[in-house]
């Protein structure tokens, strides 16, 4: 059975296009010479270079330098591929040109084809929009990719990420707030230490969060800055005067989010610091998220022979004869997705320091590990924050039993008694393996009720935090 | 509209899972409590867990405890798996439990009901397979795991890896010899040196994949010890005495690879060093890769204002008005994906490190990193060997201007005239922006013969290598 | 022959120490504990720690908690240390405990014999001032040490760090502007492209020392909040409640930087996420770096066989015979330092995200290599400015040669003839290896007089760089 | 006050050098020039370039173009330098020419001093032996520094990170023996699971350590092979044909390690993945340092609130008031440097991929990770092997107490009263908080005789790991 055909051309000749598909010679030629794994370029970027082309169309209708008809056709065209509607047109490899042009390429071929269609065109080398005269113009693949790149990356982290990260955050804030009055046991080093409550404990965990945020904002505005209007090597060779500035005030618009031409193109086109740096924010969010998803499945550790201070959701069987045995599964999700977020820096670390000269050619790597690390930190935050955080209850049984079992305690009896006589309980307690009561007391250091009065683990966790 | 569901049955009760699909409560459970980015598990994982499930039916049939027709249900419809009939039935995220239970699970459940389909029976709760007490007999996601990850890193490396490698480093050696007459001007520092023949300098390839192949061959050993039979915590609670062994050896028969029996279950799970220790070596292979597309990138640039003496070929259109401009995108494409093999390695890293007493919990996140280079590097060899070193030409013109430009010669008139008189030569030339020939004979130090006789770049190059 | 010893004692009981030095029992015992590689705590570390306990003494004094006698030899002892009178007396190695208790602790006793020496008293266990009850005063190596972190981080970035990154931006801006006028040929994938300015190349590296700054100052804030006042959990059990305040205060005052005490103890006593996030900021400058060094000696390859359209400052023989050959050591040592902070980086990562609870124990580690990436950049920016950057010359006539010869300029002729006729021309040139001239002579599309006056590359490369 | 110097030259002319210093003219010129940090060149590396030097002396005398006297007092000098008898006389920085040209230098000036005086000569211009021309006979840097990354790499590897390794294994093997009758909880995901040995759970760190070792000893061949010989560009131009071998038997000799000249030179000189692979093997031992490090502190968390399975020798003082409270230093001192080289092999891969043509430049960078790699791991076993392993003792009854409180242990009786009642009286015990036994009398399905028999333990744990 043949597969139904059509030719499409480029430069290079014919090469035969399946006739279901949109996309014309480029992408077919791009599909067949890197036949390299399964990572396709990411949906955010595909929406994203249909958002500048949708901007670029508009702008240059305004500049009046494309025709009108041909302008709403390929806007048209744009919009349906923001909608959704295109979902197989673009089939492109990461593993591709390093400048993403295969993939600027397989945008411009199936709005080209679809916007021709809408005008009652064919699809094919008869179509009513050119590609490259009519889609791509007053663009390069070298402006357009590193723009699609910035506008993914941040819509990716406004719309997802820092909306993910308040999520959890405020969840833990909650949490912090229920948790105020149960004091429990410090531990530094692994090793007991003097207490503390679990309310400040978890506000730890809520200023990591808040820090986290900030950090990511703080990538915002480099990533703001737009290469679009740059054209081949940054001098806007081609583009009107005007270009640069409309189509980043037009994709702001479509993407309420603050974009601005940048103000030097060799830099954007030649580097990508921006998503370095933003990726510096991404690793940082993901250093703290594995600290709190380790903090929690450790203390919800047991159930008998672990720290069981606290319980968590259980979602899914643990084990079928082992009640209690809660396997904390959304923490280990989560501290795997924030290794990957490590691995995946490297990665970027790499792309960003290797461009030369005009253009940086490790775009389209640097855009996949991105994207995946914003996904991966937005959906496993919203994921633990829903199957585990929002459920995670303080065992407090367990909790006193081990605040009263420690020897830490005894700290409190200094001002009382001495330095050395309250070692010398705690001394006693450990190696006799009772407790800080039954040594005090056996010792005749203190009364029964001068010990309760005395040892008040509450009044040991000083102020609340701010 | 609503889908056509069943209701399956786990610990946690009923849940509703789609009729078309043959899997389960479990597998039902992870993908709605995993909602995390778009990484599934890899196809080579899931393949080497239906390999597994097929050999422990096929040992426990013949240790008596699994009944005839049920293994042997159990054993077509593995099989079924393996032979990529089931593609849409493995939907679960690299992202869950990090012990990988719930993709053990997908396979359990899968291979259940469709054994009972085979067997004339329903798929759902009514099934005459059980996904736990038959298709998992004798087995724990502990062990079946971490026996899958062997299975599969090591299959693909010696069925694609090395294979690829192998495949190109014939070409390049092959481009060695055809081009072992090709004197040209030697590059340290980026700067002129003393010259070789462009056959050594892909000889020095040649020798860089070799040893590649050496390093990932290496890795082998360690991966062919299967943790199968360690069950819950390395101990074989449960399994027979034979299962282990027998099982190691199904495996090999099935794979044609020598798998054995881990002599320590306990190291096989608690720690994943085997793939730690293979992925250093793939990173090994992507250092070499990166090197070799750098190099011949390079030595293609231009066609004018670059080094220009290579071509490579054209397998796109790189410009319309630009004939002679041929992007190096394989090579792009191959020293993008080094980057990420490179990042991979410390997401590997981290995991490997990362295990807690009797169990690692970052094994999907493992596999899925040491999966996706090995298919990297497998098809990234491919497809530049393809599209790209097959087709490498020199710019015999090119070459022999440049050689004979160069000032590096005049090494050559040393024993003759003197290191002085050389120098003079050389500083001469250098200041007029003249050729060594005429600055010598200007200086009058040698006449045109001499010069023709001593200064022989050929001689210069030494014995061929080895 | 005997050293010189003196019995110091601490809770686990006497040891000798050196009697030439002024530390005490807990430095003596790290340092036969952990004899580990050569890597001591470094020096900005040291000076910060000696800039809190100076601090913490006024603090206390002025709190009316400490002898005013006291105070002030340990004010001036620790002077001492922060002039750099006492080098020799911080031995330990950067792989001692996590929490670098015992580097707290070799500070406490330095001072504490020093101060003693100071008050008349003598060195060792009849000393006048105490490690512990006054050096040591209202604090925890848990608070101090992260404070010392964020102290030297901070001063080091903001002392040496950004200034080195001012001076090199500086420089380049300065050739930015004196090269606006040569128009040389643009390279995109390494291959020949349209025309931009020297100065425009520049004015891309000038723009990303920029943003390298800002996104270095953007992890300023968080570096500014310190723990100081949290001591043993973040409680700040046993500290005075204006302590922490005032101490900030202190602090802020040496060293003129705006610190603050951290609204949340517990946040940076468990975590280091300021730290992982000022890396990331560090890991950009070196993104940046990379590319810049790297295009420098890409430009400056040759002398007759590379690019050579930058001369780099010779300062030291290349090759002894060969005039001309300058080896660009300048960019190998900052790429080679580059490759580093990408290293230094993933260790951070892992020591920030490693917490446990109250404490984060990979401290030392992350000091020594923030430290040393600050230290890196700062000096490698300075060398490379003082030593390669200001020294850099455009090759005039080199740089019109490649411009002249390069196809592309083709593509101003397109107004004028036709795209056809004008690829015509370089397709004609290009497989004949002449000029593009020469080529559009021979085909009579143009006279000499309208080529000359057409093809003028000064025209093509739009405006300035903002 | 002005320091004593003598004016030195090279051929960039006089320069001013201390006469207490036995280095030249171009150690002086980079110490000016590249004031970067505080890193030196590693003392392994300095004593193996005087290994190199003192080899090729040797076989210069012995193929006739060296003189006698010379030749003696090169390798004169050169032994003392391995017997570490002028330690202040290697003063560079890692950070600079990326060849290692300049430290190269730093050797053949030494020596050539050293020698002119031991022949009765000066040091300075009027020296009897010539840096260049007799020290570096036959030899250049591009061939003697990656001889010499080899050599020192080897070495370290085979003398010091070996033998620590299986001293380390010696231990924990003498543990698993000792422990052989420690029955005790399993954990995975960290949550109680079936039992096993304590002797079982140490018998995989030393199956880890025993695969560590294979995989450290996969890497020497590749580093065997030694670069000498290959001169300038790997051509071996000017070079004896014998040299190569020669050398490398020398070399061998000195070492005693079975060192060959390297079939292929360009390979060597040009890349660097010997060395990437040997710190693949390297992090290969962090990982599963860190695992072993890791579980070795949690185990012996505590004293009260932990889980406190394992007493860890007391070192130093944890807390003055804490009787008991035992930090884990060598744990935090172990998981603290295997971060470093974790980090370590990150700059090691982007240092071995980035080598152009025939020479990488990432050298000194390279070399300094992988010894200071091969030093911390050495080291740190060593230092957690003599400081923590050795004095390792199970805290048995602690260990008896959770291992019976675990409702892991009904799975023993599902074959004697069916799995239904067995989970009934493990949901009953959690529920209730009590034990299994108090529960499974108080529901009356067995007696206490037959729930002693049949709940033992030390039946569940399998049979001894090989």
């Amino acid at each position: 059975m043949t597969e139904d055909v059509r030719m499409e051309r480029d430069t290079f000749g014919e090469i035969a296009v399946p006739n279901a598909r949109l996309w014309g010679a480029q992408t077919q030629r791009s599909l067949q010479n890197f036949r390299i794994s399964t990572e396709k370029q990411s949906p955010e970027l595909i929406t994203a270079l249909a958002v500048i082309k949708r901007a670029a169309a508009a702008v240059n209708l305004g500049l009046g330098v494309l025709d009108e008809k041909k302008a709403h056709a390929i806007m048209q065209a744009a919009d349906e591929i923001i909608d959704g509607k295109h979902p197989s047109e673009f089939p492109l490899a990461v593993w591709q040109t390093g400048s993403g042009t295969q993939t600027n390429m397989n945008l411009n071929e199936v709005i080209a084809n679809r916007a021709s269609e809408l005008l009652g065109g064919e699809r094919g080398e008869a179509r009513k929009v050119h590609p490259n005269d009519d889609v791509n113009r007053g663009q390069s693949s070298n402006d357009v990719f590193p723009t699609a790149m910035h506008v993914a990356a941040a819509y990716a982290i406004v719309k997802h990420l820092l909306p993910a990260l308040k999520t959890l955050r405020d969840t833990l804030d909650g949490k912090a707030k229920a948790f105020a009055d149960v004091v429990k046991i410090g531990r530094t080093h692994l090793q007991d230490a003097t207490p503390l409550t679990l309310g400040q404990e978890f506000s730890g965990y809520v200023a990591q969060l808040d820090h986290s945020i900030r950090h990511v904002e703080s990538a915002l505005p480099h990533l703001y800055e737009l290469a679009q209007g740059g054209t081949a090597v940054g001098t806007g060779l081609n583009a009107h005067p005007q270009f640069a500035d409309n189509v980043a005030a037009a994709i702001g618009k479509l993407t309420s989010l603050p974009f601005v031409s940048a103000p030097n193109k060799f830099e954007v086109m030649a580097g990508a610091d921006a998503l370095v740096f933003a990726h510096g924010a991404l690793k940082t969010v993901a250093a703290s998220l594995n600290k709190i998803a380790n903090d929690i499945r450790w203390l919800a550790s047991g159930p008998r022979c672990g720290l069981g201070e606290l319980s968590i959701p259980e979602n899914e069987p643990g084990s079928s004869i082992m009640p209690g045995k809660v396997n904390p599964t959304q923490s280990e999700a989560l501290t795997m997705l924030c290794a990957q977020v490590f691995g995946n820096d490297v990665a970027v670390n790499i792309g960003g320091a290797s461009g030369n000269f005009e253009l940086n050619v490790f775009r389209p790597m640097i855009a996949h590990n991105v994207l995946q690390s914003v996904r991966l930190l937005a959906d496993g935050a919203h994921s633990f924050n829903d199957n585990c955080a929002v459920g995670i209850e303080p065992n407090r049984e367990r909790i006193d039993t081990l605040l009263n079992e420690s020897l830490m305690l005894v700290t409190a009896l200094n001002p009382h008694i001495g330095y050395d006589k309250a070692a010398q309980i705690a001394k006693k307690a450990h190696k006799e393996g009772t407790t800080l009561k039954a040594s005090a007391l056996a010792l005749g250091y203190v009364t029964e009720q001068q010990f309760d009065e005395w040892v008040r683990p509450q009044d040991m966790v000083g102020r609340p935090a701010g």
